[in-house]
């Protein structure tokens, strides 16, 4: 039987959220900013999952702005950043393993005159604080450091990192797509200033995410996106309210219950010979392996009809191993056996 | 009865394109850009998708950008040009009765010292491409002038006006978010080099649209959304496949004929004392209508319960009189007594 593993790369929308969410594709499909009693109802049910979502990380409802995903969301906060100080530059530190739209954004932003700091992580993927803190500048106006790495499913620790980005009066962003609902999250107690977040991860919509900004309201982020005043004039466009409710709704019904897979799944796998990278501060739904031998991978995929993923979805259509892989010193060799098994999310702590 | 008339604003999703997302949502919901057989299903219908858009203006497949609605593509089109010429920066030719998200893009654009430059409409709301030709400078590297004004419903002469860009080799850009599927388009005899249209405009969802591209494999457009090397490495973030899916749909199924309601609408509003805004050529299912006197809204609010808008729902929310009426002459007075009445789409020529 096929069985789809690969819950980090995205999830199907679940049947509570889907029919919340067809109410208003047929129904109620007013445009949320039209000054009529049909665009008041959609209006409202925007700011129903706005606060949902504000609540479950601790933020005010007016610090969440919609994006269409994660990569909206990051690239919104390194350039929406970084664009402030267009003239005289300024300086950013990240990480060698974050998501390649961070990256991509990055190499974008080194183009045009800005310094980057990647800070490379150890053999299981962990970003040290004190590798941050020890690359801060005078002119270090942000560090995006992710939450939970969506290769080998390693948490950092981003409490830490981000003390070190208050104590020295440095936004701190995070990518949080893979630990979103799975992770606590407390924007105030981790001092975090940015957030991205992505629907499709959580059993929501595809298409949808959100930024937190802290204080978004006197924040002066330059709007990726500008339009009609749409999110406090930070993000312009017609809010899809059908995206937007299915996300609020995936959060408020996200399981807490460890699926029935995940148990069978770890009974199954320990049939094979291979190493586990990553940390022991690892995601439960997330398995990066990499297999002992070129036949135990034959004997693996004979015996199992697994839909999983070489790295993540994002990196799939390069033929090259994956950046992450590399980074925490993977031979090519160890690299081309290593796969990344994703099982269903839940609420982990 | 309430009716709603409102339809430039957001049009209901389908039954038939609500039925062909939903199979994507729950069945096959793979990351398209995942390496297994179900991200190869959504690679597929993606691709099926984008054939049928790029059918539909004359384009190539290849030369279709999805984005998450009109505004991002309106913004990947602009910023991603200008930024081609961000040190020694460029002039842009746009008008003063363009989409606020072309504004403020602009606005923004002009802040950071490129220079722009805005075509003024004459009282009917049109364009002319002889003023177009005459604003031309050395440096003019792009044209932005939509196709049919979402306020007055007046359609421009975009082909005159690409004729013209062509002439001088400069890149013209439209946005098509009102037009799309209602009038004809073909890049190619319309000399459009970036076209932007929308999803929720002709009965398929929200959060999604698309920017033409012309030759986009060799263009180099500066992405908006840096990613992981979706959309030909143009526009990154998890390809949303429902939507797209959906937005092929309503394509494929955008209605031919009349609505019953644009029959009785013409017949109700002849009672009324109004001056329809607009030129000649205007779409016949936007009405910009000044009533004569407040009196004569007193009477039309009371026999009608309809749905409709004060300016286009982008500028709803201020209180101020829309810059498009502002553009066109209109006194405050007049445009506090001016509507915009939209009915159901169709196609039109």
């Amino acid at each position: 039987m096929t069985l789809y593993l690969d819950y980090a790369a995205s999830t199907p929308v679940s049947t509570v959220v889907l029919d919340e969410m067809n109410l208003w594709q047929k129904e109620h499909f007013a445009n949320p900013s039209a000054d009529h009693i049909e665009g008041s109802y959609s209006t409202r049910a925007i700011q129903n999952a706005r606060e949902i979502i504000a609540k479950k990380i601790g933020a005010m409802p007016s610090e969440i702005v919609f994006t269409s995903g994660a990569s909206e969301a990051n690239n919104m906060a390194l350039k929406g950043i970084a664009f402030k100080y267009l003239n005289e530059k300024c300086h950013i530190i990240t990480s060698l393993i974050e998501h390649k739209c961070i990256l991509n954004t990055c190499d974008f932003l080194e183009k045009i005159g800005f310094e980057i700091t990647y800070i490379s992580p150890n053999e299981h993927g962990e970003i040290s604080p004190d590798k941050v803190k020890k690359s801060i500048r005078e002119n270090t106006k942000l560090i995006s450091i992710h939450h939970v790495n969506n290769e080998l499913g390693v948490i950092q620790r981003i409490s830490e990192i981000g003390a070190i980005a208050f104590e020295y009066g440095i936004l701190f962003h995070t990518d949080a797509a893979q630990s979103f609902c799975k992770l606590n999250i407390d924007v105030d107690d981790m001092d975090i200033d940015l957030l991205s977040l992505s629907g499709h991860k959580i059993y929501g919509p595809k298409g949808i995410g959100a930024l937190y900004i802290r204080d978004a309201r006197n924040s002066e982020i330059v709007p990726l996106i500008h339009g009609g005043g749409q999110e406090l004039g930070l993000r312009g466009g017609t809010s899809p309210t059908p995206l937007i409710v299915g996300l609020g709704s995936a959060v408020e019904h996200f399981p807490e219950e460890v699926s029935e897979q995940q148990n069978l799944f770890e009974q199954v796998i320990k049939d094979y010979n291979f190493v586990r990278n990553g940390s022991s501060s690892t995601l439960p739904t997330i398995w990066n392996i990499t297999f002992n031998s070129d036949d135990e991978i034959k004997r693996f995929i004979l015996e199992k009809n697994w839909l999983i993923s070489q790295g993540s979805a994002c990196n799939a259509m390069s033929n090259t191993p994956s950046h992450v892989l590399n980074a925490i010193g993977l031979s090519d060799e160890l690299a081309r056996r290593t796969f990344r098994i994703s099982l269903p999310p839940f609420k982990c702590y």
